[in-house]
C-alpha cells in the first residue's frame, strides 16, 4: 500500500496515520524523496480503504500488491520524466541515445568521441572511469582524474555523462563531475551503494544484474526510491544462460514487460547484450522496436584499439548508421501507437 | 569442404573424386538433394584446393569449416527462397506471416480464421493436429481427420498449410495435406524424423530446441539436407532460462546470428517465446526490426475459449494491427539497407 | 484422482464407476498395465471420496493432485523393484550399477568389457548400438548386428543388457536383444516413443532431457505408465547450465527430490553429468550419498580410443576402483537409515 | 607466472627482477601478503624460465596459465590450511562444520545454538547481523550491537563465529568480533570490498555468486589474495538455472573441479544450494562424499519461527544427525583415499 502525504501535513496527523494503518496488522516506513512524501505499508490483510482516505493529510492511496511499491505502474500511471537540463531528459516519449567507449582512455579519445556525438544528435556520452574487472590484473580504468577530464571537455560542449559508480565512497567524489550515476550489473543487487545513491539528487540508471530477475531489477530500484531519489532508469543489458554464440543473451522479453509494470524509463544495450559488434545493430533496432526509451552502447574511434570491449564496440561510421536508423524506428512505432 | 557436382557428372568420374579426397585424409558423403548433388568432405587436414578443383565433374569447391557444412552460408552466398506455390514464398526479401491456432478445433473456427488471414493478406495458416503435450492426459489434437478438413477448406481459399509433424509415420499421412512440415522445440534433435524429413520434397520448418543452442538447430537443419530436402526454414521461438517472467526468453539475438551463419530464412515465433498474449506484438515487431523473414504466431476468434495456449494468443483485432505494423516496420528496414 | 480397481471387476461395475466419477466432473482414463488396472481421473473439484469408495470393483482410492499420477509417491507406498531376472533388479534397497562404453565397437570390446564387469560383481552392460549424434556425419552406432554379437555374449555370461532406442521402428527390432529400454537425454519428450514403450513389458530407463525439469520427467514416465508399462527407471544425468567447466551441470539436487516424489527406481549418471573422467568418481559417490538407487556410468578398456565419449570414460581400473567405493559409500548409507 | 621472492631479497635484486620480466614482455605486479612476497607476471610470450630463475632473491618460479595465478594448484601443490586458533583449522584434511542460523535474532537462541554446538563438537558458528534482502523494507538484521552480543557468548563457548560483510565500512567494524567475514554471493563481484578484504589478516570466505562461474569465483579469490589476504575458503552454494523445484541447483561438479584446481579449502552450503530443509542432509552428505573440506549450513531451535530462511533450516535433532553422518562419511572417504 502506497499512501501519498500532502506537502502540508502536520506531524501529528502523520502520526494518526501510522497508527491506524499499524493497527489494522500493517508495517509501515516513511519515505520523503525530492519529489513528495510517501508511507508505505507492508502487510497482507484487506481492508476498506476509505477507513484510511478521508484521513487529513493524505493526498492519494493506491493498493500494490508487488514486492516492489514505489517504482510500481500500479500507483502511478504517468511515465516518469528525468530532466537532465539543457533540454536533456530520459523518458516521456523521448527516445535517449546514449554513447562512447567502455573506458575513458585519453584527451584525444574524448575530444573525438564528443565531436562524433555533436554531429549526430547525440546528447549523453557514456564511458568508464572506474571499470569492475574480473581479474585483479586487468585495466581498472583512469579514476576520478580521468572523470575531471572528461567532464570539462563534456561540459563545455553540452553533452551530459553518464558513468559507472562501484562503490559507497566514489558516490561523493564523483559527484560534481556527472549527470547520471550508472550501478553497473556487478552491483544490481550492492544494497548498501543502492541506499547511498537514494540519498543524492543526481539521476540513477541501474543495469539489470548478470542473471538477475525482472523482479530483482525491480526491487533494486525501490531500494534506491524508498531511501529518497526517484530519478531512476532501468536498463536492460543481457542475461547469463547455456547459449555462447553471443555474449549475453538479450531479454528482449524484459522491455515490453518493464514498460508494463513500471512508470520508470527503460533503455537497453545492445553492446553487451550481445557482444559481437556487427549484430549491436540489429539488436538496438529490435529494442527500440519493443519499446525501449532509449539506447546506451559502445562506440570508439577504433574499435579495435580500444583499451576493454573492442569486440563489441562500434566505430563512429557505424554508430552515425545505427543512431540515423534507430530514430526512423522510433518515429515509426509512435507514428502507429 | 563441399564439392558442387555438376549435373552431367559420370560416375566414374565421381568415384576418382571420392578417391582423391580420402587419399587426402578426408571421409565423404555423398549428398543429392532436389536441387543438387554434392560431396561432403569431412577432414581437418590443410590442403591446396587446386589439386581437386581441376577435376572433371567438380562444378565448384568450398571450404567450410563448421561442424554444418550445406546450410552454412559460407559456400552459398545468395539467401535460399522457399516456394509454396500460387506466389507464396518464403525467404528472399519478403516478410512471410504465418498465423493462426495453437489447435485446429472445428470447421467454424478455420473458417473464421481463413477469414480473417485473407482480409489482411495473410497467406499461410499454422494449426496443430497432432499436439504434444507434457501430460498423456491432456488434449492431443484432431488428428488426421482434423487436417483433411482443415486442408480441403484452406486449399480453396488458397491459404498455405504449416502444421506439426510428431513422428516417422505422420510423415505420409500428412503429406498430401500440408505445404510446409513443422518441426517442433521438443523435436529438434530427433534425428530420425530429420532424417525421413530429408525424403520428402515439402518444406521443412525447424524450430530450435527447448534450450537448443544456435549450432545444435544448424545442425538440425544439416541433417535434413544431407538427406536430400533443401527447403528449411528455421525458426526461433524462446529459450529456456532461469526468468520466469515470461513462458521462455525470446533470444533476439539468434536472429542476426543466423541470418549471418546461414542462406536459410529464419523466422521467430513471438507467441511462444514471451508466452504472453499483451507482448506478443512487441516481441514480433523487434523480431523483424532484427531482420527476421517472417513471423509465425497464435490468433484465435476467443482466446479465452482456445483448447490451448489461449494465454498467448492475439485475437483478430489484435492480429490485424499487428499485421499492419510489421508491414511498416519490414518496409522501414528495407529502406534503410 | 487414482482408483485401483480389482483384478476381478465386472465390465458393468467399471462402467457405473466412470459414469460417477464423470458426473463428479471428472473425465477418466483407463489404464491396463502388467500389473494391475486404474482408473485416472482428472479434474479440481473436490467431493467426498467416500462417494465413490464403496462402489463395487475398487481396490483402493487415492486422491494425488500432482499433474502426474501414476508415478507419483502419493498413491504407491513401497518402492517399485524391477527384476531383470537371474537376480538382477533395480531398486527397493539394492545398488544397480551398470557400466559399458558409449558405443559398441567390436567383438573384443565387449568381451573385455563382460569380463571386467564379471571381476567386479557388476551385472548390467550399458552400450549404444544407435547413436544420436548432433552432426549427420559423425558415427551413428553398429546397428541392429552389434546388438545382436553383445546380446550373444552378454546373454552366456549372465549379464543384462541396457542401450537406448531412438525411435518406435527399432521396439520390435531391439526387443529380443535388451534387457532394458534406454530412452536418451534428447528424446524424453518424444511422445510416441513413450506411447510406444508403454506397450512393451522389459523395462524402460528414461533419461531425463537435457535442459528438462524434474516435474517433466515425471510427466514422461507417466506417458510410459498409462500407456500399460510399469517397469520404469528414472536417471538424472546432469542439465544444462551457464556453466561451462563441466559438460552438463549434475542436479544433485534432484536425487532426493524425486526420491521422495515418485515409487520408482532413480539412478545417476556421473558420466555425462560431470564429463570429466578424473571427476567421475566424486560425482558417482556423491550420488550414492543422495539416495540414488544405481549408478550407470562409461568404461572402456582403452577409452582414449573408443569411438566416442572418451574424455568422460574410466578405464578398467578407475571403474573397479570406483565400484568398490560406491559399495561401501552404500552401505554405509543403509546403516545409517 | 608467479615468482616466489625470498624474504631476505634487497630491493635492488627486486628491481632487477622486475626490469628482466618486463624485458620479456610481461606486466609485473607484486603481491605481499602475511605469509610471503611474490611477483607476478602477466603475459603470454614463451621463454626459456632459466633466464630468471637463477637470479638473485628469488625462491621458486612457477608458469600459471590460468587468468587466476596466486590461489592456483598448479604452483603451490599442498593444501592451504586456515588456522583459527584453539585447535579450530579449516582445509587439510579436516571436516569443518559450521553451523547456526540464518540470522542472529536474540541471546536466548545464541545460546540454545551454542549449545547445540558444543554438543555436537561443532566448532564455527554462523550467522547474520546484515542481512541482504532484496526488498528493502525486510528484516534486515541486528547489526554491530547483535554481532558483540553474539561474541561475547561465542568466545566464553569456545566457539568460532562467521558472519557476512556486506560493505567496505563494515569490515573495520566488525572486525573485533568475527574469526571469518563471509562474502555472500551477491558480493562476490564486489571487487571495492574485496581489495579491502585482502588488506586484513582474517579469513575470508567466499560464496560462489548467485549465478558466477567456477572461473569467477577463483577470481574472485585472486583479488582477496593478491591485496594481501591469503586465508581464504571457497564455498560453493547452488547457481541459478531454469529448474524451479528447488531454490538453487547445487552444482556438486564445483566440488571436484575446485578442488583440483585451487590450493584454497572448499566448502559446500547445502540450505542454500537445495532451500527445501527435507534434502538438506543429502546435499550435504553428496558434498562431503564429493570431497568437500566442509559444510556450512542453517539450524535454528525452531525454524517454522526463525526470521529467516525457515524453510531450509533444520532443527537441533536433525542438524544433530545430519552432524554424525558427515563425520561417518567423511571418514570412509578418507579411509578409501
Amino acid at each position: 500500500m502506497i499512501i501519498q502525504l500532502q506537502p502540508t501535513i502536520q506531524t501529528q496527523d502523520k502520526q494518526m496515520i501510522v497508527e491506524k494503518i499499524t493497527s489494522l496488522g500493517y508495517k509501515t516506513m516513511e519515505v520523503t524523496t525530492q519529489r513528495g512524501s510517501y508511507l508505505i505499508g507492508i502487510g497482507k490483510k484487506e481492508f476498506d480503504v476509505r477507513q484510511v482516505g478521508h484521513m487529513r493529510g493524505i493526498a492519494d492511496i493506491h493498493r500494490v500488491s508487488d514486492e516492489y511499491k514505489l517504482v510500481s505502474g500500479k500507483w502511478k500511471v504517468e511515465p516518469t520524466v528525468i530532466d537532465l537540463g539543457d533540454g536533456v531528459t530520459v523518458g516521456g516519449g523521448n527516445l535517449s541515445i546514449m554513447a562512447g567507449p567502455c573506458s575513458i582512455e585519453n584527451e584525444q579519445q574524448v575530444d573525438l568521441t564528443i565531436n562524433h556525438l555533436k554531429e549526430n544528435g547525440v546528447r549523453i556520452m557514456r564511458g568508464g572511469v572506474y571499470k569492475p574487472r574480473s581479474s585483479p590484473y586487468a585495466f581498472r580504468g583512469l579514476g576520478i582524474d580521468g572523470l575531471k577530464m572528461w567532464h570539462e571537455r563534456a561540459q563545455a560542449a553540452g553533452i551530459k555523462i553518464i558513468s559507472e559508480v562501484m562503490q559507497v565512497s566514489q558516490i561523493e567524489t564523483m559527484y560534481p563531475y556527472v549527470d547520471v550515476f550508472q550501478v553497473g550489473a556487478r552491483n544490481t543487487q550492492n544494497y548498501n551503494l543502492l541506499d547511498e545513491l537514494g540519498k543524492v539528487d543526481k539521476p540513477v540508471l541501474i543495469k539489470r544484474g548478470i542473471s538477475g530477475t525482472i523482479e530483482e531489477l525491480l526491487s533494486s530500484a525501490e531500494y534506491v526510491f524508498s531511501a529518497g531519489n526517484e530519478k531512476l532508469i532501468l536498463c536492460e543489458r543481457g542475461i547469463r544462460t547455456y547459449e555462447k554464440a553471443s555474449r549475453n543473451t538479450m531479454d528482449i522479453n524484459a522491455i515490453p514487460i518493464l514498460k508494463s509494470k513500471t512508470h520508470l524509463p527503460v533503455v537497453a544495450d545492445p553492446s553487451h547484450a550481445i557482444g559481437i559488434r556487427e549484430y549491436v545493430e540489429s539488436i538496438a533496432l529490435a529494442s527500440v522496436m519493443a519499446g525501449a526509451d532509449g539506447i546506451i552502447y559502445e562506440t570508439h574511434q577504433k574499435p579495435e584499439e580500444a583499451f576493454s570491449d573492442g569486440q563489441q564496440t562500434l566505430d563512429f561510421n557505424e554508430s552515425a548508421r545505427m543512431v540515423r536508423k534507430l530514430k526512423k524506428a522510433f518515429e515509426l512505432l509512435a507514428a502507429e501507437s
